[in-house]
């Protein structure tokens, strides 16, 4: 089947769209990573299978896939396997993460440390990365080897800030940038750099295909940091308040903070800063937001950077895959869940 | 100075020896740890600087800035920022497998985790990880980078499948082999392995370097689980009878449970087996382990290991980094500490 002939349904969400445009290329990462986690140990396919069962969006993956699609990649399995690469990047990420939080649920499942605890979580954690790069050094090219490996110590970077700010009232503005910036936005830019690595193209094609992955990774972990107050917990998989029981100075928050009364900085301090919760506490937070109309604020910044990358596609001539990325970015900017 | 000409002092150690005739080396790799970790981060180069100061004994860097000058390496620093990957790697595992054994003290220091707590290792690990890899990159040979990525995976593997074994009365000689073999040995051949790759050696000849690497990592391993049992602990650094309380199937164990009765049967069931604990029950598993001249069996196996490790050196030429690699194989086999 020509791939470029297939209609785009409109009733679909436009992530449903990418996956059903990538279905034989998904269904190949799914193999992938079945077939990479080599079972020497019997531990890990049972972790890896209940973190793959748990829904994985498989959103860098997608965006490996769509990229290199997009460069006219044609030929090969390159963008599968490392798409796998990026998916085990990932993965081990949030198994570390969950740990480092303490979070009993993600994706709407429990998370692995609550079912095998923390040592295995960490172990598989270090195992998936360590065969991420295997994978890597198989496909042979140091360009994409530096680029995730790259990402892979910005990540770690930010999460470390991202614990040294906890708690701390007196964070910037620019300290959550910088924070999302290593820990997210890296890995979406390293995601869509691939597509452009693996097709030989430009040095400034990779840049925007990067650039694009970038504030992509923005807005989506921003608004996940908003849903964090606001969302739905059925809807949103993981237990809602997380970060503000973890004391974690997310962008609602410090724009919150540079509005507040003494009470209301009395209120944050008490939560955020010592740690100290009271019942009834997490919807007082979300009244305050509410008040300040910080999900207005919000919306300015994910506008911007939906703006600008809309505007890093554009040097790309229109094809079903550009257009599968320009929706996917309003679709995360707008999403409940 | 021509380093050829350094005489080896009999009164030091064979380990004193090797730190002697590198001191220019190890001082680059001193360098390059400190200059590598650029901090983003306040708490990396804390946590860093602990570990390190904590009087690392740098033994796989010494394994592969000797293995590079056995093989005649000369005008280049690759050696050095390879050995830095290598403690690097070495690091990580370190910080999370403190984290996973709860150990209070490593290197007679407190451990990272119980200064900084869990997270705080977890994700410097993880950093050290990536830089690891970051720095391999730069490198640039994919035969560095294959062999590196293996024995990360491997160590993982090796330490889920000790966690597995945990308590596990039934664990044979075979599959502690199989974790000393992945969880140590095969960084102990991965750092002499690397020697022989950058001087572009015969694979004959990488292979008999890693040979050299994996014995030695046995011995190693094998000694410092007998030394769980019988060593003292300011001499050892690490707390003594760690293995023990944490339900560690280690050889010696493994060996007396062989030639247990049923009261000593009934010992280990319900100390390894089920971890309920009384006083006296350290210095008890300790006089099994004497009764049953575990010391001796533990002795046969670490004497064929040498005979490997030195047979494997025999097709290099004589040399001051061949005598050395060959005195540290009986100094590691008969250390106290």
């Amino acid at each position: 089947m020509d791939s470029k002939s297939v209609v785009i349904s409109s009733s679909e969400s436009p992530f449903t769209q990418a996956q059903h445009f990538l279905e034989h290329e998904l269904k190949a990462v799914d193999q992938l990573i079945h077939e990479k986690l080599t079972p020497k140990s019997t531990i890990i396919p049972k972790v890896t299978h209940h973190l793959m069962k748990a829904g994985g969006k498989r959103l860098r993956s997608i965006l490996t896939l769509l990229s290199a699609k997009l460069c006219g990649y044609e030929n090969g399995t390159r963008h599968e396997e490392l798409a796998t690469c990026v998916e085990f990047i990932h993965t081990a990420t949030l198994l570390h993460d969950d740990v480092v939080d303490g979070s009993s649920h993600r994706r709407g499942k429990p998370t692995a440390h609550t079912l095998w605890g923390n040592t295995t979580s960490i172990l598989v954690g270090d195992f998936l990365f360590s065969r991420a790069f295997e994978l890597m050094v198989a496909d042979g090219s140091l360009d994409v080897l530096q680029t995730l490996s790259t990402a892979a110590t910005k990540i770690a970077q930010g999460e470390l800030l991202q614990l040294e700010l906890n708690g701390n009232l007196k964070a910037t503005i620019q300290d959550y940038l910088e924070v999302i910036r290593c820990k997210t936005a890296e890995l979406f830019h390293a995601a869509m750099s691939l597509g452009g690595i693996i097709t030989h193209r430009s040095t400034a094609e990779i840049e925007a295909l990067g650039k694009y992955g970038s504030y992509l990774g923005l807005i989506f972990q921003l608004v996940d940091d908003v849903l964090d107050y606001t969302a739905a917990s059925s809807e949103f998989g993981k237990t809602v308040g997380g970060d503000f029981y973890d004391g974690k100075l997310t962008l609602p928050v410090i724009l919150a903070l540079s509005k507040a009364d003494s009470l209301e900085y009395a209120f944050w301090q008490r939560t955020l800063g010592e740690r100290t919760y009271q019942e009834g506490d997490l919807a007082k937070a979300l009244e305050i937001l509410n008040t300040h109309a910080i999900s207005r604020e919000v919306d300015q910044y994910t506008g911007l950077w939906a703006q600008e990358a809309q505007a890093a596609l554009s040097i790309f001539p229109e094809s079903i895959e550009r257009t599968l990325l320009e929706n996917l970015v309003d679709f995360l900017r707008k999403r409940s869940f």
